[in-house]
Parts: C-alpha cells; structure tokens; sequence
C-alpha cells in the first residue's frame, strides 16, 4: 500500500485498518531499531498517530496491539442512547427500533457502499433490462465491487454467481427465498453460471442435530430452492457434508484459508470464544471457500480465478470481508459482494425471523388459511388504535409490517405507492392493508408449492451433481 | 461414571481427571443451589477435594477452572533440578539427559500402560510369531488397550493399523522407518489391512510451504514408506489434501470431532495460542479421524466400527489421547496404541532427528561413504577419551550413539549383547563398534534404495487409489 495513510482509509473494514495500524507500528520499530534519522522516524510515527485516530474514529475503540476490532458490529441508532444500538452478525440481528435497522450506518460501519442510482443504471444498461425490484426499493442496498464486476462484464469477461443458505430445519419461510429471488433474476439477467452451498455442516455444529439430519435437511431446502426456477444446466448445489468428500479443490481452498486467518481473527470478526469447539472456529473457511472459482474444478472445468459475486442477506458479510482479506494473499481474486436487507418477522422489525418459530413469518408450506389467520392476527400494524383515529392521522408505514412484506413481494410499483399513500393518509385501513397482502401471498405460496412438488428426488441429485456447467469463460 | 472418585483415578488422563473435577465441582455448586441436607453437601466437597488433591498428583498443576491441564509433558528426569526435565509433544521432544527421555516417567504421564513380558508373550501366542525386535528391545515400550486388541483377535475379531508420516520434505532418515518397520511386521504377523496417512496438509499449514509442494513430499514420501515392503492389497496410502476430496466418509468423521473438541482443549493439549492459524487449531481432528474405519468406505466396504491400532512414536500421543476422549461421544470405538521411544540423532539422545539436518542422521539417499563419513565423524560416543582409559574402564553403551543404532537395525540379540559386553568391558574400542554399525547400515539402505528405484509412479498411484483391500471383516 502507498505510503499516505490517508489516501483511502475511509474504505477501509476496521480489520485492514487495524492491520495498517500494526503495519506502521513495525515500521516505526524497524526505523528505531535500524537508527534511522531523526526525521524520518518522527514523520512515521506522526503517521502512526494519525491511523491510531483514523482506527478510533472507525470503530470508536483504541487500538490494541494484537487485538482485531470487534466487528459485532454495534451500531449507534440514530440517538446517543446505548439502548438504541444494532447488534448484526451471522447469528444475531438486534435492533430496539421498529423501522428496523439503520442501514446507511451499517454501511458505515462495515466499509461497503451504497447501491445508488449510478449503479443501478448501469446495471440496467449492462443488461438490458429493467432493475429487479429489489434493487429499484433499496432491498440490496449494499455492495462491494459490483461497479469492478460491471466493468469486466461490459468488456466480456463474465462471472460466476455463490449464495447460499444454512440448513437448519424442514421449514422455510417467505424470508429465505428472498436471496435466491434475486439470485435467479441475476442469473438470467446477466446469463452466468451459479453455485448454492447448504452449510449443513455449521448446522450440525452448532445446533443439536445429527450429521444424517443435517444433510436430510439439506436435501429438501433443495427442493424449495430448485422451485425458485433455477437453470438446472447453470446451477450447482452442494451439501458441504457431501461436496467437501467429492471436490479436489474445496478442501485445498479451506486449508488455504485457515492458514491465513488466526484465531484472534475470528474471535474478533465472529465473536468466537475459547469455549468454541474447534469445528467452529475453522468453519469461516469453509463458507469462503466457494468464492474461489477453483474450488469447482468439475463445475468450471477448471479453469482458476473467475470473478465471483455473492448476492447475500448483509449478516453474511462478516464471512466475506474475511475472504476478501485473505483472498489476495492466498493468489485469489475478491469476491464481490450484493447485500440485502433483512426480512421482518411478522411481529415487528426488530428481530430477524427464526425458523424455529412458525408465527414469526409465513412459511412455504402454510395453506391459504393459515397465511391468512398469520396475517391477520400476527403482523405488526403501523394503524392507529381507532379507526376514528386512523382515518384523522394516517398510518406510518414504516413500522407496519404488511406494508414491508409488500415491498418485497408486491412486484407492481403504481400498486405498492397508492396503497402506501392510502395507507398513510388514513384512507385505507390496517385490514384492508392486510387483506392486499393476504392476497399478495396465497398465490405466491401456491405457485410455490405448486413448482416444489415437481422437484423429484432425481432433480434434486441432478442440481447436487458436480457436473460441468453449461457455460464457458 | 461411579460415584467413588478413587475407583480408578490413576487410570485416568489429566484430561479425564480435569473432567472430573468439573463435574463434581458442578455437582457442588447444584446441591448449594438446590439446599440439600448438609451432610450430602459436606460429602460432595470432600469428594471435590480428594479429586482435586488427585489432579495435583498426578499433572503437578492446581486445579483451575476452565483451564484445562497443559499436556505439554514437563517430565522430571529422575532428579530434582529443573534443568533435567524433559519436553515432549508433537513438534518438540528435548531432554537434557544423554540417555534420552525417562520413558517409564512419560507412560506415568501419559496415562499409558508399560508393554511388559507377559502382553510381548501374548503377542507371541495370538500370532505364533517371535516377537519382533523393537518389541523385545522395548523400542515399542508403551500401549493403550493392545489386551483389548488381543481378546477380540484371539476371539477372531480382527482390527486394522493406521499409521503416518508428515511429509516436511522429500529426505527421510532411518529413523522414519520405524514406525514402518514395526507396522508391517504387524501387518504381516497379524494378517491385517493397514491405512497410512501423509499429513501435506498439517505441513502447508506448519511451514513455509506451498499445497502443491506439500502434496509432491507426500508422494515421494510414499516411495520410502512402499520400499518398506507392505502389501499393495492390504494398505492404503493417503495425502490429505488428496483423500479428503476424495471420501465420502473422512470429512464427516472430521467435523464430527471437531464438534466435541473446544479451544481449550487444543490449547492445553497441544499448546495453540490465540496467534495460531485455525487451520493450525482444527487440525488435530484431522489426524483424529482415520482412527475410525467409516472414514474409509471405499477401503473398508462401509463397514463401520472396526477397531483400530496405530503404531506410532511417543510424541504422537497427545493426538489420539484427544481421539479416545472424543470417539464414545461420537459412537466410535476407542483407537489402540502402541508407542515407540525416539530415535536419537547421530549427536546425542537429547534431541528427536530433524530432517532439516543431514548431518543429524543417515538419510535414506545417502552413499556407503556419507554413511561411514557420517558415523564417525558425528556419531556421540560413550567411550572414553584415551584408549588406555577404554580399555581400563570400558565405554558406555547407555549413551553411545553407534550402539542405540544398533539395538534399533542390528536384529541378531547374541551379536548385540557380545558387543554390548566387549564395549562395557572395554576390549571394544569406539572405532570398532562404529565399524559394526557401518556395515550394519550400509547395505541396509542400499537394499532400501534397491526397493524404492523398483517403486514406480504407477505402484504410488495403485497403493494410494481408494479400492476396497483385500481383507473382510
């Protein structure tokens, strides 16, 4: 890196600030030890100071020789009250406001950038196509390097899509297919190729689940995910717990990783104590691994270094700004990154939603009538406590849960903005809201159901099948 | 476990005993907390207590919560001074004693059994083989459940060995052949399939070195390992970084122990620390996991929960100490050991042989003349320093080099103990004995040399394909 430490501190993660920190601390050392002039020395340190600042500013700590920044990332919600502070990463989202979590700071604070208007022009440019919804309502809101990805695409060098997802039980709810929503739009959009890892693995390590039943799982979230409409000749997925024994560069990529990365790394990023069983501590690289195209040598005939995008819910990106670290020193490229928002329960936006609750969210297999009772006696009203009341001052959209679920699922935008400004003007009420959104999801979950039933046993181990994709680079 | 804590606490390991305070430490704290009658209570603390004074005893250390006993065995080599004790553990064996580690110190340590006369005769017997010289020599000195062993194969149930080498680099010394010898001669004497793992991973993730790098060591290693002389149709050689892409059944044995093993216990076991790569951290269950054949489907016919024996040196232990504690958690059955003493290097016991060093020992490459100039030029010898002394006061076999060398490669017992009585007495000068031990090794690595130029790339590639061997359970 340039001797200005200033240059581009501000896109720097806390990590690789802490580690320009420890950087420039060895060099101040080496400059003492070596008896360099007096200038010389003095014109590092005050560089050393400058970055110890910088460091503070980022992650409101002090720097600690030999201690990484805490990426639990803690972020101030808008108000000085410690009370307000968000709480993300790959195991909990927490937040006390009930609009949710404050986005443009979680940007901040993890060093991505936002998907503004510029970006999604050219994406639309570069495809041809109108913008996903999900795009045009700021649901992917966060990325890394996509405008890199773009350049390549536009100068035909194309890449490959990984996401993925943990399988911790049968159940999936409407949340989950929101990446893979996106997922399919973007293979088809940009015609690339796509690999699904189901973590079953991580869910045997850190659920009380056998190895068997995780891998049960697995193989039936394939089925929901293959009823997404996935091109079964670009698409590979694989269970960890059987691709890790069937690849000969998965393993290689893993190890490479879990060479480059320490435990004071992991503890730092992920949160992981000395209580951890070890399988935890070394499972980080297991989900980096797939951003590395030679961990695919079947899939992409092996052929090394293709550019990797990772559309994912924004909890994941801990796993990523590891990968992205080490994915240089390792002789691989960066992956570049499309982070969405999170899904709200049906109960309100402060929490994530938990598949092991079958009221915080409408699930795949609700029959119509469940769907509706969910709706109505679960989720969370932005109206007033009369309809007197409401019709006087309007409800507030940005807390009331149908209104949310909507966003994602309602695709016609003339539609979502009469229905936010009847609801906000008083005019339309908390159950007509509800009822739209029962509406919205019946068919949705139908037409789902309806695509999951013709996922045979074979179509799944033709998906999980390494084979080479119908794609050349 | 029973209730009496002083049943069988000397058969425990420092782990199993750290276990144990544990427990009834939590046992202590749920009868306070409940307010059982005071007796109960006074019963349990005392019990604590005894447990407690037990876990003194035997690791030396206080009782401390959550730390686990360091493993890192500080052995006190028969006097009191601190500068006598021995270190031992997979990367480090040093003692300041010429004669080598007090071994009988290390089984009280280690929580081994001694192999005495009676488990050698029964050796004897199961096989109707005389026992091979290592046994008799006591070079294999130390075992973990070899009786169980032989009562299941008395009662024609058989087992299989597992044994391993890390490939550092492409010299191996005569002392890598130990382990070697010893298991094909169990191979054959017991009629057995053997699994013998290269850890190229375990050397990518310890030194400065590259996978691919790594991986080439490992298969030139299994030329050295092959000219031992094992059966093609009984043994499976494996590189990690190759098998583990490669196995249905490895990964998930691995994440298995890795799910039942916390830093702690890597930390106290082996002696990570917080700066430690977590490739470094979760490798132990790497090595763990072959001690259980459903790692092996294709080798092994899927049969599962055949037991296991491995052949290794000392310094390995800690390794499948972690197994043993680990496989009845996970099903599995407890892996058997028997353990050799280190091979000294030419200089003196003090130190195990590095292969870094070619003066350190006679390397498998090495001419009839690198042979002799080796031997004495660097061979430590126990004679006196005039040969009018030797001859009045005779040299002393416990230290000299040439003649440890000899109990390891000369396998006729009448010759060594003639030369052990003629260099006691004096009547054998240092010159002649190395004499001996040249002849010995020179056409012992020439013939070595003669099987290895016979192994070609493609009997590597046969021993090291995953194929069912020739063996049914």
């Amino acid at each position: 890196m340039a001797d200005s430490p200033n240059c581009d501190l501000k896109s720097l993660s806390p990590l690789q600030l802490f580690e320009k920190v420890t950087e420039q601390g060895e060099k101040v050392r080496a400059l003492k030890a070596g008896k360099a002039p007096k200038d010389e020395i003095d014109a590092a340190v005050r560089m050393l100071l400058s970055l110890k600042l910088s460091y503070k500013t980022t992650t409101g700590q002090d720097y600690q020789a030999g201690l990484p920044p805490k990426d639990l990332v803690l972020i101030n919600n808008g108000t000085t009250k410690e009370e307000d502070e968000d709480l993300v990463d790959p195991w909990n989202v927490q937040t006390s406001n009930a609009k949710g979590v404050d986005y443009d700071k979680l940007i901040v604070r993890f060093g991505s950038s936002k998907i503004d208007t510029d970006l999604i022009n050219r994406i639309e440019r570069a495809t041809g196509q109108k913008p996903h919804h999900f795009l045009r309502r700021g649901i992917f809101f966060s990325h890394r390097d996509m405008d890199q990805v773009l350049d390549a695409y536009e100068n035909k060098k194309s890449f490959y899509l990984y996401t993925g997802r943990g399988p911790s039980s049968q159940a999936m709810h409407v949340g989950h297919l929101i990446p893979f929503m996106f997922t399919k739009w973007l293979q088809e959009v940009f015609d690339v190729p796509l690999v699904i890892q189901l973590t079953d693995d991580e869910k045997y390590l850190w659920k009380d689940m056998t190895v068997e039943k995780a891998y049960e799982y697995a193989k039936e979230n394939a089925k929901d995910i293959i009823a997404c409409g996935f091109d079964i000749n670009k698409t590979f997925i694989f269970s960890d717990l059987d691709y890790l024994g069937a690849s000969p560069g998965f393993y290689k990529n893993i190890v490479k990783v879990q060479k480059h990365v320490t435990f004071n790394q992991v503890k730092g990023i992920f949160g992981f104590t000395d209580s951890d069983c070890i399988g935890k501590i070394s499972f980080p690289a297991i989900q980096a691994a797939p951003s590395f195209s030679s961990s695919f040598p079947q899939i992409f005939n092996g052929k090394e270094n293709i550019q990797c995008l990772i559309p994912c819910a924004i909890d994941q990106d801990p796993y990523f700004r590891m990968t992205r670290d080490v994915a240089p020193r390792i002789g691989q490229p960066k992956p570049a990154l499309l982070h969405s928002v999170f899904f709200p329960a049906l109960q309100g936006a402060q929490t994530k939603m938990s598949a092991s609750d079958p009221n915080s969210s409408i699930f795949l297999t609700d029959t119509p009538k469940q769907i509706k009772t969910k709706i109505n006696k679960h989720a969370f009203s932005g109206g007033r406590d009369t309809i007197e009341e409401h019709r006087k001052y309007g409800g507030n959209c940005d807390v009331d849960v149908s209104f949310m679920y909507l966003t994602f699922f309602l695709e016609d935008d003339d539609r979502l903005e009469q229905l936010k400004q009847a609801y906000t003007s008083g005019e339309l009420l908390t159950g007509e809201l509800k009822k739209v959104l029962i509406e919205t999801m019946q068919p949705l979950v139908a037409a789902h159901q309806e695509r999951r039933k013709q996922v045979t046993d074979e179509i799944v181990k033709q998906f999980m099948t390494p084979r080479k994709l119908a794609f050349e680079f």
